[in-house]
């Protein structure tokens, strides 16, 4: 894992934000290639995941928002951590962390229930052994002052999500009164976690693609393209499956879940296992209990991958019915009525969340890919995701190849993200793209300039052939 | 300008956000078209400017950022408006918007001369005609406390350059010690404007192309791609010029500007009047004054181009050569020297800025394209800013024209960001995406199923064309 991160940071893919000043746990900025990987998962998530309706959209919403939309969400009462502190040091401490730490189960505990297993447990201050206060809540939202002093307050979005649901009234007017219609976002989310432990996982400035689906309640039972998905073998790991440890494959029909459910199951499962190309053995549906899931979700199943750095299998996403929780919230709150028309029929829709911490998933792409042999590191990326699709090099800088090899680099350029390379032997250039997945490698040598033949050299294999210049395309489609 | 706003909101390209609950000044969310639209610009812009070097790369980095990056930049200092409050009402104001909208001069007055310049003109509320306090200053960014409550104090950040900025030191290493090395970032800026007044103009949350240039000092009067611009003749609108009112045309050469700068000028004008397609007549580089321009800006030229819908000509865009404020500022607070070592040529390298202002970039296309014909709106977007570039229709839902035009729409959905479009009559269609600047629109009819000939109907001179199916790419290019 150290030698994955060290390369993550030597090569630039991510770096801590802010690092000339010590840095701020939880703040994490992509740096080139980084954003290049970024900027490939995301494309390859919104062709998908909008390509499923004609009347699925993205938007762009506003990071910080009225006071009065985390009031109807509930965030501003719910919205909490529990935090103790050290009444010796000031120590601020999560204190079903201290309880995790020591092997004792600290889910779902309330409040007094935390303080008596504290006691119970003699837990003093890690730091200076200090007596540690009551458990109190602490909000996980960055609140902003609007305007000059006394201005109003606003917060920083927990989750993407909320802007979806208070543009819905106008949207779906503009979107001409149809449902299903989806909403989605990709964008920043902000979480004031008290101590971030869990490095690039848990973020307080994170990023999220989300899709809010909002349908009507009586058709959950029906999906218009559910024959082509209604066999699709799900990996799931229900909440009866975990009794015996064991996933279960079962087609979207034997879940026997709402179909317009099953049908986003089996979607998610595509983009994981065909475009993102995640091995069948590292994917799998986790359904969450109702302990587990929050009051508002009557069905809840989580994206999990296994990602080896961080342990074992990790939510990378979820998909939540999240039933009229929201509509109703927001009407209740302002005043608004969310009620569609449809041909004379009044309702609140329903709202299924198809919900992906970015991030996460940037790092399990990263997690996935490294692989280390004798004579290299190499990351293992598919084609659509690795930061550059191709690389050119001159063999040397001389003689004109310079200049044949700037010339099949600018043709390149215009349809792939390429790189430049002059710098080194081949052989060492050859090393540094491995390690950062560049899938295709291109060398312009003294034979090119007679026969106008490159060397096309294969990340995974190592092969290499001579392929025409203006044949490359072709072979790395 | 009413009808313009209007047709923004009514087909969702913008709105206010948090609208249900009546919104907050200086906010606005972008809907489906208006994201489509929005990401068109930005990768264009990415396109172009990320082209100019193989040394050029986008980061994504934080939008909290550690306070220490706000007392380095002087932002804490200096990143102020004067405010005056109402002393009955306790309304705030800002003393120079009364000042000016009096007629009277405010721009670049200390607090004590806005106070004698309020008390001389005799100005109060304009609210309750209460007396006004006396004049301070507002900090205009935003603060977060990062952490339980005593944790630390970060800042929104108000220009996405200081990401930049703190990433430099490592990521000229990343990039293999090279200059000159451009670091671009897209992205979110925060700005507590007091009483934002200008609608879409001045956001609080705004959006910002930003590309740091770091390179040698030294190496300023020379640029490598010098003889491909130095003919190229800039609209330029010099302190000296706005003495007779006229704007210049200069060749690069005749400007006198170092070629590092001036090269660049002429790439920006590239991308207004080639790429975005600004009428010449409607762009213009406009020289600050002394007294306008930051202390630190060597040589600041606006990019501004003629918005009518806002008054004229309009700031979206600058060119700034912030020499080394930045680094030196950084390496002062942060104790990390920020000197670089070419050939053992050690030096703090200087940065040249481009920045411009996504949202008003935004609206000036939606400006520049509003046209009204007699029988209809039209937006003449460029093809390669406009939201959809295709709209398919079938003639009717039966008879297997909806089948036939759906395939249509998902062969061309692979290239294109396309609509498909199959409500109310074919005229009316027309309508609708003229109104959204739609350049082409294909209509699949009977004849269709005979020949595989459909109509071709192009946005501007409203012509229609018989193609075949296979054909509709070439002609859409």
């Amino acid at each position: 894992v150290k030698e994955f991160s060290d390369l993550a940071l030597r090569r630039g893919f991510i770096y801590p934000s802010c690092e000339i000043y010590g840095g701020v746990a939880g703040f994490y900025d992509y740096g080139p290639l980084g954003t290049l990987l970024k900027r490939n998962w995301e494309n390859l998530w919104r062709t998908f995941f909008m390509g499923l309706d004609s009347n699925f959209f993205e938007i762009q919403t506003c990071d910080i928002m009225a006071s009065s939309v985390f009031e109807a969400s509930g965030h501003i009462k719910n919205f909490n951590d529990p935090l103790i502190n050290c009444l010796k040091c000031g120590k601020r401490l999560r204190p079903d962390h201290l309880l995790e730490e020591r092997g004792i189960q600290a889910e779902g505990l309330t409040l007094p229930e935390l303080d008596s297993r504290i006691a119970e447990a003699k837990i003093d201050c890690p730091y200076c052994k200090g007596t540690l206060s009551q458990t109190r809540l602490f909000n996980m939202m960055f609140d902003v002052k609007i305007g000059a002093s006394e201005g109003e307050i606003g917060y920083l979005r927990p989750e993407t999500a909320q802007g979806a649901y208070v543009s819905f009234k106008r949207l779906f007017e503009v979107c001409r009164n149809q449902l299903p219609l989806g909403l989605a976002i990709l964008g920043r989310a902000y979480r004031n976690e008290i101590s971030p432990r869990q490095g690039f996982y848990r973020l307080r400035e994170l990023n999220q693609a989300e899709l809010q689906i909002f349908f009507d309640p009586e058709t959950v039972g029906h999906h218009k393209d559910w024959d082509s998905v209604k066999d699709t073998r799900l990996k799931t790991f229900s909440v009866k499956d975990r009794e015996h440890g064991e996933v279960e494959e079962r087609t979207c029909e034997e879940t026997g879940l709402p179909q317009f459910y099953a049908y986003h199951l089996a979607k998610i499962q595509e983009f994981y296992l065909d475009v993102l190309r995640v091995p069948k053995s590292h994917f799998r549906f986790r359904e969450l209990s109702d302990e587990e899931k929050a009051f508002y979700n009557k069905v809840h199943w989580d994206v999990e991958v296994c990602v080896d750095s961080l342990g074992g299998f990790k939510e990378l996403g979820g998909l939540h019915y999240r039933t009229d929780h929201d509509l109703k919230g927001h009407q209740a709150v302002s005043k608004e009525s969310m009620e569609v028309n449809i041909e004379g029929k009044k309702f609140v829709p329903h709202v299924l969340e198809l919900s992906f911490g970015i991030d996460r998933n940037f790092w399990a792409m990263m997690d996935l890919a490294y692989d280390v042999e004798k004579e290299r590191t190499v990351m293992r990326f598919p084609d659509s995701i690795a930061p550059y699709r191709i690389a050119v090099f001159p063999l040397m800088k001389k003689d004109g190849l310079y200049e044949k090899a700037w010339d099949i680099y600018q043709q390149l350029r215009s349809k792939y993200v390429c790189d430049f390379d002059e710098k080194g032997s081949i052989g060492k250039r050859y090393r540094r793209h491995d390690e950062i997945g560049t899938p295709y490698c291109v060398t312009v040598d003294y034979q090119t300039l007679n026969d106008d033949t490159v060397t096309l050299r294969f990340r995974d294999s190592m092969e290499q052939v001579r392929v025409k210049g203006n044949e490359i395309q072709e072979r790395v489609v």
